[in-house]
């Protein structure tokens, strides 16, 4: 009987290429570029971690740009200045090359240049093959790299890993942003936030997370929302102060940043990013930063109750030109605005104990304190005229006890946004989805 | 201003208790059962990590079964048998504790027992809080430890950690079991599948990955199915024979298995449950299984395309005896029953190049290798009376060039529910959605 086991992989090389100067070498890969220089050419061929700059003795018949390709060669010390290259202190000398597939047209647009001169719907329509131009395909690199970053924190900060459904019979937020299915015969709903679910179980796990996809039928087609998103959401139990969330964010996002540093030095070297760790951040009240856009910024305040996107924008302005920071947490949001299980301050409980964290202009986290306790969390929904019988599936985990918790959530397309500097939310989504867009 | 910097935790004690022997600690938990004991009681603490044993000298006035707890007390040795202590080479003897918070009411069933003894129902229709018993919420740890091992096997060996679209325009796998939605006045889908989407992106990765939900209106009600699942996609490109696939997914499976056994000690002897190593997977072509089912269990073959459930829990059977393997491969399924994207086998093009994963009787991972070059798969098009105009969405990919490639997806709750022996993959889900099943 035929039997799988697992044999030494190929991979080697790949992940060290640097340590094997000298030695004879086999790998795979795509051919990106050839440069013809007559009596050899460069053969530049994408690998899983980079390109490769690989050295052709006479022209080859038959290889060209899109190849997948296995090569035999050696390795040699080199240096690359192009950027594109990957890494630059090596090349393979090409003893043996072997076509393992080849394409049947030329690209429509020439990925092998400094620029992709193509317009966004071009890009979106196809971006099968757009993300393969290596500044395109960089960004869902950091993407990447963010989310391993965030989830090492997560992890090492003993927060246990949960799936929540994304079928529900109940929005989270409530509201007319919400995508309805028929759910056989009944009426069901897309998530728009794990919220509940994760507050259940802080009650099982005390700290929780999950990196998963919501919902939001919202019909504005800006460069700040999609219709489909990424939500890195969290809820830690036995918090004593709301700030104690605030830090876990902050190391969180440390975590993230240091990854980027250590593990995507290419990526963030071809979109040209300078990455500063960050040490810390700070801590506006809600009516501070009003009083700061009404004095510095003579902004008439239209909504007393939220900040909108000039005033996000010009409140991070004014911390980066003050402190130097591309963050602000901005905190006590008026509890008018905040959802019913967010937990009033009981100092002055107009105010939550809530907070927003903005980044170079924009929200990327929503986030609070949470009421965990029966009574209160009754007493808040009759305070808004809900009644607390349609809210049992909810609250029977704060009537059999749930420990002080508060959590936020995070949109992933956004932080790569503004880690890039990309100029809509949708260059940072792998099939963007908008009011105008279901397709690829 | 008011600044947020990361300061030292007090995770340090719950992450390695028996180091702090001798020592002061202070902790967070939630009080999971006391035994009085007269002059002094055992409070049984839940914290992040398992139930830590205190010791408390007199009883303390309003510390009960669900209270949120801050405790100060001194670490010492102990020896204890209970196997729902963890560690249980320590405990704490307790000397200021302090109350956070304090349920409304008591459980409406006992969680401090060996049993819970509740059905299906009563458990997943008050799921926040049947999870709270300690063999519930181990289920989901391992969960989270299969996880974790396939995720670091799957970066380990290069992959890049995909995002796609859930709602989608096509199904990847056609039929009626899809869950429609109106997106904005057109009709949508919610996704069977990542199946395009993570071959596109093997031409920009090679290789890649998702652990995502997918949807599936299936109208069956069995112990086998749920309408929305975790699915674990792998696609990794520039394979030279489909094979290299199965050898991926076994470095995978010994990857998952080796992390439970190593992190997740707790949590095995609480269900009882013996994993052992993964050496390697027995392969058999699907004729052979069906030679071995009319020889060796004189079953009637009635579907001679397809291994049906009694089949597929047969030949587990025989393999189990044969080879001591949980696990085997099934091979070479016929291509009338495989999508239209799977490769035919050239030396037999009525076989395709794909394989089952079969795992104690149930299969839980379907996979093969896809047709890479534009012309084969326009050609499987037109043989299968589609139109190659209505999939050029995924053609452009095959027809810019497109390496070969395979991959598979994994059912989570089924490979969880069968790791540790439970009788539905309901059991395996947190929120489990069938037919009649919506919440919570």
């Amino acid at each position: 009987m035929r039997k799988i086991t697992v044999s030494k992989k190929l991979e080697s090389f790949i992940n060290e290429p640097s340590k094997f100067v000298g030695k004879d070498v086999d790998f795979k890969g795509v051919v990106y570029r050839i440069k013809d220089l007559g009596n050899f050419s460069f053969v530049h061929v994408f690998t899983t971690n980079g390109i490769l700059q690989c050295v052709l003795g006479e022209s080859e018949v038959g290889v060209k740009e899109g190849c997948a390709v296995k090569i035999n060669g050696l390795v040699k010390e080199a240096k690359i200045k192009d950027k594109f290259i990957f890494p630059r202190n090596i090349e393979v000398e090409v003893k043996e090359i072997v076509i393992l597939s080849s394409p049947e047209s030329t690209m429509p647009f020439d990925i092998t240049k400094k620029n992709l001169n193509i317009n966004n719907d071009v890009k979106f329509d196809l971006r099968m093959i757009s993300m393969r131009f290596p500044m395109e395909r960089a960004i869902f690199k950091i993407q990447e790299g963010l989310v391993q970053g965030l989830r090492n924190y997560f992890m090492s900060e003993s927060c246990t890993e949960i799936r929540t459904p994304k079928i529900v019979k109940e929005g989270a937020e409530g509201g007319a942003n919400i995508f309805e299915i028929e759910y056989f015969g009944e009426r069901a709903y897309l998530t728009q936030s794990p919220q509940f679910y994760k507050e259940f179980c802080t009650g099982v796990f005390q700290k929780v997370f999950e990196i998963a996809p919501v919902f939001r039928a919202e019909k504005h087609n800006t460069n700040r929302h999609i219709n489909e998103y990424t939500s890195v959401d969290i809820e830690i139990g036995n918090i004593e102060s709301f700030y104690e969330i605030m830090e876990f964010e902050l190391g969180a996002i440390q975590s993230a940043f240091k990854n980027l540093i250590k593990n995507y030095q290419y990526e963030l070297e071809l979109l040209d990013i300078k990455i500063s760790e960050v040490g810390e951040i700070p801590v506006l009240k809600f009516n501070e930063v009003k009083e700061i856009l009404k004095s510095k910024f003579k902004l008439q305040d239209i909504d007393k109750s939220d900040l909108s996107p000039v005033e996000e924008s010009k409140i991070c302005e004014y911390i980066k030109n003050k402190t130097g920071s591309d963050f602000v947490f901005v905190t006590h949001y008026p509890s008018e605005k905040r959802p019913f299980y967010a937990k009033d301050d009981p100092v002055n409980p107009v105010e939550t104990l809530s907070f927003d964290l903005l980044y170079k202009g924009i929200e990327i986290t929503t986030g609070g304190q949470r009421i965990n306790e029966y009574q209160e969390l009754v007493e808040k929904m009759h305070s808004r005229g809900m009644k607390p019988e349609d809210f049992e599936f909810f609250s029977v985990a704060h009537k059999y006890g749930l420990l002080p918790h508060g959590g936020f959530g995070m949109g992933l397309e956004r932080l790569t946004q503004k880690v890039i500097g990309l100029d809509s939310v949708k260059l940072a989504t792998m099939f963007p989805r908008d009011i105008h867009r279901l397709t690829p």
